[in-house]
């Protein structure tokens, strides 16, 4: 039997913006719970779309043609290869879903990167 | 650029229980919305492991080996292969993650059996 986790609880233990934790896997993708708050760089993901269902906030999704705004509930899928740029004004909860080994800053690094991490 | 959707919008359109809707794809795996209320029938899934995040209402998810009690905001993650059999005493709203392509009852069949259908 795998372990049940709670989306609010895991919400709960993460104190830092940007840094993804990992709830649960399916098959070879992740669901994580991320913070975002602020600007983030430019990139793009070569091997997967990344999809993003807002729990808490406004999310703009800055792409090179246009911009997308989520609120909460709202799930919007980057395709892969997409350059985009999340903004967040506010602090914004989100659930990603992407391939898992997938790296948050994508093509651009720097030193907002960060691998997902594990929740207590 | 994709469509933005909402989950509550969606979850509204929905009609019947056990009928899944696609909310999104990221990569070869789909997202739906589902509701759920009453006995399912026990099946498993030979080739997806089947993510189950719980939005409204309370579900049992049982399994050969015990139960999972699964509330709001709830995951839990359905290994590929394993039987499985949700019951919900009272309405429930949940998300489904789980490889494109994966039928609700597995290898059961059955008159509950339905294919994904797309929302409006």
């Amino acid at each position: 039997m795998t372990d049940v986790r709670n989306l609010s609880t895991a919400l709960q233990t993460i104190t830092e913006a940007w840094q993804p934790h990992r709830l649960a896997t399916v098959n070879d993708h992740d669901v994580k719970v991320v913070k975002l708050h602020g600007e983030f760089v430019w990139h793009s993901h070569a091997d997967s779309d990344e999809l993003f269902l807002i729990i808490r906030g406004h999310l703009v999704i800055q792409l090179r043609d246009g911009e997308v705004h989520l609120g909460p509930q709202d799930v919007y899928v980057v395709p892969r290869g997409v350059e985009h740029r999340p903004v967040a004004a506010e602090a914004v909860e989100a659930i990603l879903i992407e391939l898992a080994g997938t790296v948050n800053t994508g093509d651009a690094g720097g030193e907002l990167t960060s691998r997902v991490r594990e929740l207590d």
